[in-house]
């Protein structure tokens, strides 16, 4: 995401400040939403920190972060011979991708830099460290215009004065534009909408308390916010017209894995007769999986409920179940919003003809 | 409730020791879960800080401490005359009735202590202290007995194996007996039913996570603690059979007010084709209210959401939206569990019907 800050500079997720002996500039993300403060990595290691200790979040900005850091890790041998050069990018990037083994953006980014260096083995090491940094930021530019593009689609569905709901944060601080499903929202608002977003505190770990209520602040969107047991009352009293939340994995029949609690939402909102919507990248989608039964659930620690706010909030040795993660099927989601169209009704043969119609 | 402590030895909410002389014993609720200790309150200005500071929490058990702080307040003039002892039993009633003025429960035990001596004058100080503290033990007892029997009129209803899912804490520590929903469970576990309880936290103030799954696990009952957002999950599992909850205020059509996020529990069981109860008191019907509209709804502090547990974990100015309370409609209602007998289904004619064949 990018914003003004309160001097009226413009403040962003992440960026890369100055040439290929330049560094990367982010908010760290852990001191939120108490503490805005924004961080200097001119180190590789300070990079890999930075995406371990969750200082950088969301699949699109772990990507960018990476790929920065790899630019970081190649300074000490921009002036040395391509055999050297590559010797330390492999380096590199075997470091960084033991950051978060499990984030896909961040390998996917690590490749696509690899990929560039074969593809020119005539290049000296300097005139490689710059075409590394050209492709990094055009990764960011791609992620910036993904985040637009699903703004676009999704801002249509909305109406003058909505209420709108969300759950957990598909916010800009996960990507290097407005995010996924506060990219509607913000778009909305920039078209003079006039929505009034109500976003769920996402227990356990409080992502739409702590993040999604600081970007839509930060916006000047109205945003007010609720409990998750909270999401069905304000449903009855007419005060959401509309749901988007973001999603994690979608599989070949529109059936869409999210954040816990994404599931309950989507089935109040049908019982009320509210549109549901995903906004999501087409990278989200996985079309080796027929349906959302194949996706698996992660399963997380007792201690984010039993001890989430810095205290015991339930007895010593209590039994948790803890599921990161929710499958909410197709028939529930009324579209699916994708930098590629909009997505609806949401089956197989559409989710087939929007992804496959914007490739061709 | 009563439980055995780590001793062996019984421990209950709160039960008085002694003749009139005596004093009454409390567990410190706010202590819970991390701390198990029982307080002794033997002055009225110990029980009022108890009710004040909700040592002492559920309107069955704040009447019963009220009753038992008259006795103790009368302690210093039950050697004087009526005139001396009638002065101090109504300075008593009024100080009590400072404690914690919206508590129903409350004015009602303290009513009946007045009205109970009213109707003597010709008894001693002595005498009539006596007289009160039979009654306050009574005031108890009949407690005790309103839960069970709410727990064998809900036991019915579950089957051996059920996994049950419940909202807050309609639990013993609220009443002298087992409570009225966890009442159902201790009932069904009593018979050997072998069920298994899925606790629901509960935000804001967690009473799931600290006080009902503390109650279970004090009579090796399994439970299992879940964030509220994971209800809709575990009964898509098909890990649930049966919801009971308790209820703050019903209609006389059956609609029932509750804590909040009831009504988005009993969406989700009705979405799911799981039968959702309530276990309440007669004594919890409102037949002056036609329907659930008429039920006022309290609003709460927003820092019950942003500081909820001495950590800040919202911006700063946030807005918040924090109804205590949501109402479920009696459609979603399979049936209502109370001491006269099993409402169900629930329409107004049945509610009728049951209170009133029992008070005949």
């Amino acid at each position: 995401m990018k914003i003004e800050n309160e001097t009226g500079a413009d403040v962003a997720t992440l960026r890369w400040i100055g040439g290929t002996d330049g560094y990367l500039q982010m908010i760290d993300q852990t001191l939120l939403p108490t503490e805005f403060r924004e961080i200097e990595c001119r180190t590789v290691e300070t990079v890999w920190e930075a995406i371990k200790k969750l200082r950088v979040r969301g699949a699109p900005a772990i990507g960018i972060a990476a790929a920065y850091g790899v630019i970081l890790g190649l300074q000490t041998v921009a002036g040395s011979d391509r055999g050297r050069f590559d010797q330390r990018l492999k380096e590199v990037s075997e470091y960084l991708a033991g950051s978060r083994p499990t984030a896909v953006n961040l390998f996917w980014a690590l490749e696509r830099l690899q990929k560039l260096a074969d593809l020119s083995p005539e290049l000296s090491g300097g005139e490689m460290h710059q075409r590394l940094l050209d492709d990094a930021l055009k990764i960011e530019q791609e992620d910036l215009q993904m985040c637009h593009k699903i703004g676009e689609v999704g801002a249509r569905l909305l109406a003058k004065g909505d209420g709108v709901l969300t759950h957990c944060n598909a916010g800009g601080l996960a990507t290097s534009g407005g995010g996924t499903a506060l990219s509607v929202f913000f778009e909305a608002a920039r078209q003079g909408k006039e929505i009034h977003v109500y976003a769920d505190e996402t227990r356990p770990l409080l992502q739409g308390a702590r993040l999604t209520t600081w970007e839509l602040m930060q916006r000047e969107i109205p945003v007010t916010l609720i409990s998750d047991s909270m999401a069905g009352w304000v449903m009855q009293e007419k005060k959401i017209q509309a749901v988007v939340t973001g999603a994690d994995r979608i599989a070949a029949n529109g059936d869409a894995a999210n954040k816990i609690g994404t599931y309950s939402v989507a089935l109040l909102a049908h019982a009320h007769g509210i549109p549901f919507y995903i906004a999501a990248p087409s990278s989200t989608f996985d079309l080796s999986l027929e349906s959302g039964n194949q996706i698996p659930i992660e399963e997380r620690l007792a201690e984010e409920i039993t001890n989430g706010f810095g205290k015991q909030t339930a007895p010593e040795g209590v039994d948790v179940y803890n599921p990161a993660f929710d499958v909410t099927p197709a028939k529930y989601i009324k579209g699916i919003i994708t930098e590629q169209g909009l997505i609806q009704p949401v089956t197989k043969e559409e989710v087939s003809r929007v992804l496959s119609t914007a490739d061709a």
